[in-house]
């Protein structure tokens, strides 16, 4: 039960400290970039991070996209794999191509809004092992096991994947997604830092830095 | 008549020195940002620009978009319109949202494939007044007044701008636009570097690396 409330992440902690809010969507390759690096990017800066996972894919609808802009332009998409694997491995991270790409990330998205208003440290590490399974190992993240083992691996505690069930969890996740939305989020990871707002992983040494700035 | 032959850039000089290719169209925001940075950074890294104008919209047209994504999605575009702003601000560049946006740089592109096979140095100096006509002082680059200013700033010798008219220029241009279609481009600026591409003004810095790696 301890997962099912607040729905939201802890606000209060962000107005108290200078910090960063990082928006992602699971199935999204820059967003596992992101997630890797951020703590201790963040840590190093002095900064707070608040964790906002949304989903993508109904925003991306909303513009007239009929699937991941990385598989609806080919081009693109051959691109962005070489680049995130390049990316990847400056970071000392391993990357594969999830097959099938994008994944559906709808239940980690869930079980990471009912755990980040929880027990917010289990929660990152959550959030870090989904990627990794689903980046690194190669792994289905729509598959309920997948994501109960990363549960369990980050220490989360039992019955954290059966609260992602609960109506009010559902609804927060969807009323994150629509905040994203109205703030104009049209990509993942997004940073949002002090009213700007920040697109892509290799926005996050500038939103670090205004997040610093006097 | 200097101006007018060879049709392509100087290749020879990219084979004897570690150099970057530097894909880059007049209407996009983010090559102005790279055109006005480029050279002190390849400098810096001991690297030749091999400087390769070449037309977005044939290719962004091939792949479904009726316009510049930025208009097509505003609400990425109004992200862009800040984005830039404020990575110009950090470059210490001026910058304004020319008006109509996307421009034609159909001229300017013709102009820039003529002087760089004919005359490297001005025809650099060129391209630069150009996206400065454009993103600084707001001028309208489509305007034949316009590039002849550029030119004449630029120290391009005269004729420069009707020698763009030349049906060889003409039929360089559409095989330089070839290439990047071939060699996967589908945005910019776009930089190739010995066999890897690298995609916006963000990757620069990779870019550069990977052109310096043993």
């Amino acid at each position: 039960m301890r997962g099912r409330l607040p729905a939201t992440p802890p606000r209060k902690a962000a107005m108290t400290r200078p910090s960063i809010e990082f928006w992602f969507e699971f199935a999204s390759t820059y967003s596992y970039l992101s997630a890797m690096r951020l703590p201790d990017a963040a840590r190093g800066a002095g900064l707070e991070v608040v964790w906002r996972p949304f989903l993508l894919g109904p925003i991306l609808a909303e513009q007239g996209w009929s699937g991941s802009p990385f598989s609806v332009l080919p081009v693109k998409g051959a691109y962005m794999w070489r680049d995130v694997e390049r990316r990847a491995a400056r970071l000392g991270l391993g990357f594969r191509r999830p097959d099938p790409f994008p994944q559906n990330g709808l239940l980690a998205a869930r079980v990471a809004t009912a755990a980040l208003g929880a027990e917010a440290e289990a929660a990152v590490a959550f959030v870090q092992k989904v990627y990794l399974a689903q980046f690194d190992a190669g792994r289905d993240i729509s598959d309920p096991a997948v994501i109960a083992e990363c549960a369990s691996a980050a220490g989360l505690s039992d019955g954290a994947v059966e609260a992602a069930q609960d109506p009010g969890i559902k609804q927060a996740l969807r009323e994150s997604t629509e905040e994203a939305r109205g703030r104009g989020m049209f990509g993942a990871p997004s940073f949002a830092v002090r009213g700007e707002l920040f697109w892509g992983d290799d926005r996050l040494e500038d939103a670090l830095e205004h997040a610093k700035a006097p």
